[in-house]
């Protein structure tokens, strides 16, 4: 293999492939990036056996070749070299190693051979689905909050991801619990996107597609199969395992009875939780909110610390009743409210809450109170 | 105790003198702040019992008294008060708490009695000597880097500061030092700086002036005893221990007989060696340095993660000869180079090698090289 390459581009494909590659590795060509040059290009695979990253750059290739190198290691090289330098990159039987070299610098990089590096199978992957980048972003960013980070629940620690049908349209939905809170989020079903199995996809691959996502241009490519889900964005692809398990049925927990409708001001709402919350206890976070006709009061009491009182004025004109909240929790759900008004939707002492955003008719948040 | 203050000012002083007190403390008070409120101000005081900070802010004071509060919890508060409000403090008989009201929000937070509080005495200081903000801000930024953190070597954990004469001149000089390397910087003596004892500042202390100074207005006065040191700035004034020990004799390892001097660019030599030592092992982190008339060649070779190699243009024309580094110290070195070039000077191969920053003939750095 010989090759050379702009450094930019190498950086960028680098920086897309890397970040799969695990710190810690047992098996050793887990933490190499596969480089294979072929024509007029440079592809790039990285892989922790449960997600791969693809990524290709344009290369000027003098002699084909495949091998692989510590991945971190070429990525931090490529990352110092000079902005506009042209990187040369060679694996020939000279020298058992891969040369890096750019100006006056070379390195010489441990390799291990590209046939024992480990590629994922695209097998059974559906069609390709075309979603608009900036709808599947959001889709992302209003729900990866609520993941699960409990490994005892697996089936929680992912982003579920399935079509249903409401009011008689076909909808792609994100959802996703910690048995807390949940968070959702539809858009409306791209073509093709109907009747596709439902996937839960894992936290570490919901990250890396988002960050995959910055680069992706337009529109980003989705297949799915009851073991896996692919995107392909812009030349990259990333290809992952989905996790083996049932997402719990969500829609029951969904208050459909939630009559004390409250409105409130969603920053200054923000900002006096966090600041009662400067009295609470960490674990707990807990805040007591009771509603009255036109205000609520925000209470937090802590043996140690002392004690916070804030009132706000909302709109809600029904009976006074109160509910506490893990402070941490309300407050991830009001930081993703779009608009400037969050509409609060409460049943009893016990029932989930319901919190809408009236500037985003897709979105829906629950969270459960605390019992006090 | 009752006073009105403005947000701005209250959180300006409390973020002054909050840092010295500790995440944790056996002794409950020393997480508080004394707050004591006289005629048409409000004294701010804190503590870790080496080290006491000290600021004052302007406040309407109805009722004047003195109470301990929980420092951080209050500073959190504080800043996280809309900006512009105006903040009542009171402490009265009614509640045997400290109540902090701005707005609609109401904090009340345990106390403990301001009697308890400890204060440091400033009995033995000197007068106090005028400098130039500027000039000791530099005189900390261009040394504080070698400070010792092993803690066996105790006398080593601070900034000795110091007076001498050389060639007829009094200066005033900060030296810090690890062992394998050495920070000098002096500055023209102030008046009234002669003669006064040497004292070594103990790393957290330089900390916090080093912020303190930020905020200081032109002038420090700086007053010192064989025992502590006083920093007063612009209405703040931190007190400190010094370390009870004697520094080293560093006179003696400050390099005379390095005859063969270098030149390099400081930029593209520190470029150079960051590039190299990314293939250094996390421990040794050595880097070689192969020096030649006009150019000097970088090595780095690691069995694992292989060799990385590199050649710097340089300005010199004596004999070749190699010596290794750590290139982290290195680094660390050419970060402080004020000017395009940094000259080395090199004795034998286990001699330490002197750095000087010909735009600053105030500074001079000394690094132990590695036996290899």
């Amino acid at each position: 293999m010989k090759l050379t390459i702009e450094r930019a581009a190498l950086l960028r494909a680098l920086g897309h492939v890397q970040s799969a590659v695990e710190r810690r590795n047992t098996i050793p060509i887990l933490s190499n990036v596969l480089l294979s040059a072929e024509r007029d290009r440079l592809i790039f695979s990285a892989t922790d056996l449960d997600m791969e990253i693809v990524d290709e750059a344009a290369a000027q290739v003098d002699q084909p070749g495949q091998i692989t190198a510590p991945a971190h290691t070429l990525y931090e090289i490529v990352r110092k070299l000079p902005e506009g330098a042209d990187v040369s990159l060679s694996f020939t039987g000279e020298d058992p190693r891969l040369t890096v070299q750019a100006g006056r610098s070379r390195f010489n990089l441990p390799v291990l051979p590209a046939g024992d590096f480990p590629v994922m199978s695209s097998e059974g992957l559906s069609g390709a689905i075309t979603i608009d980048v900036t709808d599947l972003i959001r889709l992302v960013d209003k729900t990866r909050f609520a993941i699960s980070a409990e490994e005892t629940r697996y089936y929680l620690n992912g982003l579920y991801l399935h079509t249903v049908v409401e009011d008689g349209t076909q909808k792609l939905r994100a959802v996703a619990t910690d048995g807390s809170r949940l968070a959702l989020a539809d858009m409306p079903a791209p073509e093709g996107a109907a009747g596709l199995p439902g996937v839960i996809v894992p936290r570490k691959t919901v990250g890396e597609a988002r960050r995959l996502l910055e680069d992706a241009g337009e529109n980003v490519e989705l297949q799915i199969s009851p073991q896996k889900v692919r995107f392909a964005f812009n030349g990259a692809a990333l290809t992952s395992k989905v996790i083996d398990g049932n997402f719990p049925d969500y829609s029951r927990v969904i208050p459909k009875d939630n009559t004390r409708s409250v409105q409130v001001d969603a920053k200054l709402f923000a900002q006096a939780i966090d600041r009662v919350a400067t009295i609470s206890a960490e674990k707990s976070r807990s805040v007591r909110l009771a509603f009255e006709p036109g205000k609520v009061v925000l209470t937090v009491r802590n043996m140690e610390a002392g004690q916070a009182v804030e009132e706000l004025e909302i709109d809600y004109d029904g009976d006074a009743f109160e509910l506490s909240f893990n402070a941490r929790f309300l407050l991830d759900i009001t930081d993703q409210i779009s608009g400037d008004t969050a509409e609060l939707r409460f049943g009893g002492p016990n029932d989930p809450a319901l919190v809408l955003d009236p500037a985003d008719g897709f979105v829906q948040y629950i969270l459960m109170p605390l019992r006090v």
